[in-house]
């Protein structure tokens, strides 16, 4: 009666998987299957958006070997999975969603949709100068898989590309975050994609700011505590930083927080991953690494 | 009394022009010179976005030799310029603000910023899923210098791109427009490149549109009369296509006209050309230019 999977969707709708497989399909909605359905779960693959329902089945799986996640963070998962389980993020998954969604908050922003999406509403046209993406120095922190999508995304809008991870790396033009402090004053625009881990929390406070210049533009796509948010605030409401925010801390934003009326502002809520990338790729994820467990091969990850 | 070269800046802000060239300034904000000043001008460059005061001073000029616009199409100009008298448009200007601008209008109409930013104003967060450009056919009618500049935009985000124009260039993979019927139903996006003559006045029309897949989205950053306006809104109306507009028509778009409240409409206000990106390339144009004026050579143009 129990399986060796369970997934968050049916193999069939997945396609490539081997045939007959033995997995119990349940996608974070419907009620969590019995304890004697689940005794026999080694692979556990947590349903997107589903992670503070799915979190707690994961104690009540004795067979567990591997947890496999449909997000690229694992800051929320990783305290839930027992010592010797392997806590695979899906590396790449989102690369294509989360880079394109970086460059629609940059352009959005640098060319002023939010303004002219207000001004529509009243019916009024009003041509005026904005800035564009190109001729700006573009500082990417934290430069991993999305980080190098995002880049390639920018390269042909004229703009320069600045790359910025905890270690340098030469080889790729990547800068240490040893010298942040001497690059951030000359970015137009800084990106941020860490993943959330205690080093990195509030790493944008107000002595990161400070260092920005005036009338920069801020965008967070990695998580919201990666930014201390009245930090953020002294800065927009003094009207020196403008910001692109797709995660917040606190997030969902409440809805009377100051946030989400501060000046020069444009908050999306979360919806990095969530488009239609996000079911083909998935796929994708799922099938190599199904494969990859069935072989008895190591899984893939990159958290 | 009177100069060689009616121009829009000063020679010694455009830089690396010929020292002490004999040059008259006016920006079209300011009261036109006298005739007395105009009467040995031969290298007259209309000041950028203000064509309509612009464009009546052509007349005055007796020793008129080459009429420069700062702008990509010169269909409103044309008709000024006397017989013999080079018309020059900006080729090339424009190319990294307009594409950019394209890019900026589909990502924010698929992501749904404006969508988003109606969101932010009443404090609500709402994650939901929209489309991505990764996976999508982005059809670019009017393959020229801003269509090459889009596809080379578009390339990195994991899209097609298909180019039309009105010759097929297979070795450049352009169809020809004859081809447009059959490509349509297949476009998730179609991007209006066209300059605007009798041929592409409303292009876009009833017919056109229908041929349109199902919920795709229309951007037009050419010109406004390109498409007939009165087809799109049924199409609009009836939800069953979406449009980005940087160009309307009419234009401006007066406060009461329905295209403004039309569902699923973005529209900005004639903002491609305008941006940060404008003045250094406006600068390398009008440098490049007066050289080749100064020393004989025929003019660039690409119209």
């Amino acid at each position: 009666m129990s399986a060796r999977y369970l997934l968050p969707y049916a193999p069939e709708a997945i396609g490539g998987l081997p045939a007959g497989l033995d997995a119990l399909v349940w996608d974070g909605d419907g009620p969590v299957p019995s304890d004697e359905a689940l005794r026999e779960v080694e692979f556990f693959c947590l349903p997107y958006l589903r992670h503070a329902v799915a979190l707690p089945v994961i104690a009540r799986l004795p067979s567990l070997k591997a947890v496999q996640t449909l997000t690229a963070g694992m800051d929320d998962v990783l305290p839930h999975v027992p010592a010797g389980v392997a806590a695979c993020n899906a590396r790449g998954l989102h690369d294509a969603s989360t880079a394109e969604l970086a460059v629609t908050l940059i352009l959005a922003s640098l060319r002023g949709v939010p303004h002219f999406t207000r001004l529509q509403d009243q019916g009024r046209w009003s041509t005026e100068f904005h800035q564009s993406l190109a001729d700006r120095t573009v500082l990417i922190l934290g430069y991993g898989s999305i980080g190098r999508a995002l880049a390639a995304r920018l390269e042909p809008f004229e703009c320069e590309v600045v790359r910025v991870a905890r270690r340098a790396r030469p080889e790729e033009r990547v800068h240490g975050v040893a010298e942040l402090a001497g690059l951030l004053p000359s970015a137009d625009v800084v990106v941020l994609l860490t993943p959330l881990t205690p080093e990195s929390r509030h790493l944008v406070d107000a002595g990161f700011l400070a260092r920005m210049k005036d009338g920069a533009l801020l965008v967070n796509v990695a998580r919201g505590p990666v930014v201390d948010t009245g930090a953020l605030l002294e800065e927009l409401s003094a009207q020196r930083l403008r910001a692109a925010l797709d995660v917040t801390d606190p997030e969902p934003l409440p809805a009377d927080h100051p946030l989400w009326h501060a000046p020069g502002v444009l908050i999306t809520p979360h919806v990095g991953g969530p488009s239609s990338a996000f079911l083909p790729r998935a796929e994708r994820v799922l099938r190599e690494q199904i494969r990859r467990f069935e072989n008895g091969e190591p899984l893939a990850s990159g958290h």
